[in-house]
Parts: C-alpha cells; sequence; structure tokens
C-alpha cells in the first residue's frame, strides 16, 4: 500500500459529469480507498455538491474544487493521465492497461502531483481534454460491452491504486488440529460405527485405515475438532447406554 | 485473464439488494467484464428485473435468476465465497483480502462452480447468510470508511477476477526518433538559436553538448520528430529572410 501522503497527491479530476449520484459514488470510492482531493470541471448540474449517495464521503465532497476548465484543473499537476473505454480510437497517446497503467502512476505519486481525468458518462473526455494528457489508461473489459459505469470506472481505478498483491499472501494464522487429537477423533467415530451396527451392515476393509484418512482429509481447525469429538463421544455414550438410536 | 468458460462457473449471488438501481449496476458490470449468471436472494423490490442502470446488460438481467432462500441459491455450487466489509467481527470464518482470496477462487473455477456473495446495502450479509460460505473475501478499504457502494464492491471483486498482471507489462510498440532525427533537430535548434540571437543575448558554455542532450531528453516519438524539424526549419527559413521575429 503507498503511504496515504502519496495518495495526498492525486487529484481525481471529472470533466463534465452529468449525473451528481455519480459525482456522489465518485467521493464515497475516494473515501473508501483513502484519496481526498476530487476536482469538478464544468460539472452538468451546478448542484454537483449535493450529491446525495456520498455515504460517509461528505467531508470530501464539501471540499471538491470546481473548475471552468481542463487547463485550469491540472495546471499543478505534473503528470495528467486520461481514462477511456476506447481501444483503438485514433488516439496519438500512448494507451496503457490499468493494472500497469497504475505503476508508472504510483511511481510517479512518490514525488509528483498527478491528475486523474475521467469523462463524461455519456461521451468520454473529448479529444480537447484529452490532449492535456501525457497518456491514457483503460479498464480492461470485454469487447461485448467496453462502457462502465463512471463510479464503477472510479472505484476500479482507485482500488488498483490501493491493491497490494504482496500484503494479498499474507498467511492466515489458523490453529490445525494435532496428530493426537485426529486419532482421538478416528477412535471415537470408529467406536460410533461399531456401537451403531453400520459395520454390521457395510464392512469395510482396512476400516481403521481408511477412517484415519478420511479424517485427516477433513484438514480441521483445532477448535472444530474439540467439537467434533464431544459429539462424537456423546453419541458413543448415547449408543453404549443401550437404547438404539434415532434412525 | 481466465478463459471465459471459467468465467461461467461463476454465480454472483445478490442476498436482500434493497435498490435496484444497484442491482442494475451489478449487471452492468457483470456484462463489462464478461460473466453471465447473476441470481437474486430475496430481493427488496420486486421489479428487480426492470433495474434500469443496467446499460448493456439487458439480456443478464432478464437471465437473473430470483430464489427465496440462500441456501437455494447455491445448492449447485461447490465452492461459496462471501463478501465482507467488516474486518474483526466475530467472524468463524476464514477472511481473506480481495487479492488473494480471488487466487484461491480462480483456481477452484477451473473445476467447480463456485457462488460469490454480496449482502444488501444497509447491512452486508446476516450471519444466516455467511453460515453458507466457505470463507470470506474483503476489499481493502480504509478503516475510516469501510463501507462501500454494492455495485462499485461488485465491479472490484470481477475486476480482480478479471486482471491480469502479467498482459499489464506488455511493452509498448511506440517508435523513437532516431539518432540521425535527433541530429538534424539539434542542428536546425542551434541554428534558429544562433539566427534570433539568443545566444548573443545569453552565451551558453558547451552549447553544442547541452543542446544535444536537451533534445535527447524529449524522448521523442519518430512521428514527433518529423514535426519538429518541420517547424523549426521554419522558423530559421523566416528568421534567415530577414524579418525580425515576433516577439
Amino acid at each position: 500500500m503507498a503511504a496515504s501522503n502519496e495518495f495526498d497527491q492525486l487529484r481525481v479530476v471529472l470533466v463534465a459529469a452529468r449525473n451528481p449520484l455519480n459525482i456522489g459514488a465518485v467521493a464515497r470510492a475516494m473515501s473508501n480507498f483513502g484519496f481526498r482531493h476530487l476536482r469538478v470541471v464544468n460539472p452538468y448540474e451546478a448542484a454537483f455538491r449535493e450529491a446525495r449517495s456520498a455515504v460517509g464521503a461528505s467531508a470530501l465532497m464539501s471540499s471538491a474544487e470546481e473548475y471552468k476548465t481542463v487547463a485550469e484543473a491540472v495546471a499543478d499537476c505534473a503528470l495528467v493521465v486520461g481514462t477511456t473505454a476506447v481501444r483503438h480510437r485514433e488516439l496519438q497517446h500512448p494507451l496503457r492497461r490499468l493494472e500497469y497503467g497504475v505503476r508508472l502512476l504510483r511511481r510517479q505519486l512518490r514525488s509528483n502531483r498527478v491528475a486523474l481525468l475521467f469523462g463524461s458518462e455519456k461521451f468520454g473526455l473529448s479529444n480537447a481534454a484529452l490532449s492535456h494528457c501525457h497518456w491514457l489508461m483503460r479498464i480492461p473489459t470485454c469487447e461485448e460491452n467496453i462502457s462502465m459505469n463512471l463510479g464503477q470506472a472510479v472505484a476500479i481505478c482507485l482500488y488498483e491504486l490501493m491493491r497490494d498483491s504482496k500484503a494479498a499472501a499474507q498467511r492466515e494464522k489458523v490453529e490445525r488440529a494435532t496428530g493426537g487429537e485426529l486419532e482421538r477423533i478416528t477412535t471415537t467415530l470408529l467406536e460410533a460405527m461399531r456401537a451403531s451396527g453400520y459395520l454390521d451392515r457395510r464392512p469395510i476393509a482396512d476400516v481403521e485405515e481408511r477412517m484415519r484418512r478420511l479424517v485427516r482429509r477433513l484438514n480441521l481447525p483445532a477448535r472444530d475438532a474439540v467439537v467434533w469429538l464431544g459429539i462424537l463421544r456423546q453419541i458413543v455414550w448415547k449408543l453404549r447406554s443401550g437404547k438404539s438410536p434415532v434412525s
């Protein structure tokens, strides 16, 4: 994960967004992933600050900055990256897949302010807006439907920035049952099988070895082993007490 | 990228979703990333099929299946994975970060049908719904705001499934300017500097070497080198024609 002061170098810039719900959804995703600086160029709805869906992101919405032009919105940014759904437009820009583009972008965030531009829901970024960009990124969607919802597109880009493949590989600490516990379960299970008459009706060759392997394939956590042993013991106790089990 | 028939093994299951707009947004994201099978358990709005925001996903919405219970919705799935925003709930389940969980999930998709569960916008998955899950995933959000919009959460999970770190590293094929082109630009630039009187007013030591390095730092694509050379030649021609440059 990038340090949060690196994330503070990012400006999310919405150009000509039409739907206040989308602006709110963008603010919410920014808040989810630790980005704080939203810029809005020429929004369709003047009342964009009232975007209602910005759950938990009202501070961010109220500090959002409004600009008349893209030029003004990116004037203090050393790198300007545009987003596009289009793959083969006559783009006069390098077009990078998100996974790779974000890698370059993160590198820049260490030392420079970066603007990440998103276009309107209907038309994306205009050629004029694109001309302010150093390069472009695209989210790897299917050819059949490349057009993403604005709030979802922003959320995915910010997730990719926050993503940490190393943290992902953290080992889980689940205490496994010991060999001794598994053997007690096996023994008690065998007892239950005998006491219930299961083995009389369905004799099994090498039954002990088979059941031992069956129990080990359960791959039991330690705390579950205790529960299973308790259940089996109670069953054996009930079976041995002479009453027939409820069928 | 997983083969599309692997993606066909995934069932996206929305449990008690309240907002048809969100159901539509989920369908749209599924369509963007090549997933086709949506299941809805006990949706808040009976008219969920009319969810309007499913741009480009109407086929998917019309084939969505409705279930009364989670048990029925996952009955044919060999792996059931829940999603949660909560980190330290008294979860009786392994809780995995998305980056790692999806790795396990993709492995299962090769040979088994998998259900991926999302809870309601307000409460997430209930404990009863969670008890049907083999394990849980969480999206790595900030502690300050862990609650995500449903449509955005689903989009991010599906993006992570579609994500391809290897494709990301594709080299871009941009033809760079050759040494010869750069040298012609350098020479013409020096000519323009001399003809404009720049060097008389601001003499530069080792000017040729400095300008040569300056031009090479531009890291010009071949097609841009042609444009720059044309501009500079025109400027030199105008300067040599005797008229003073416009200041």
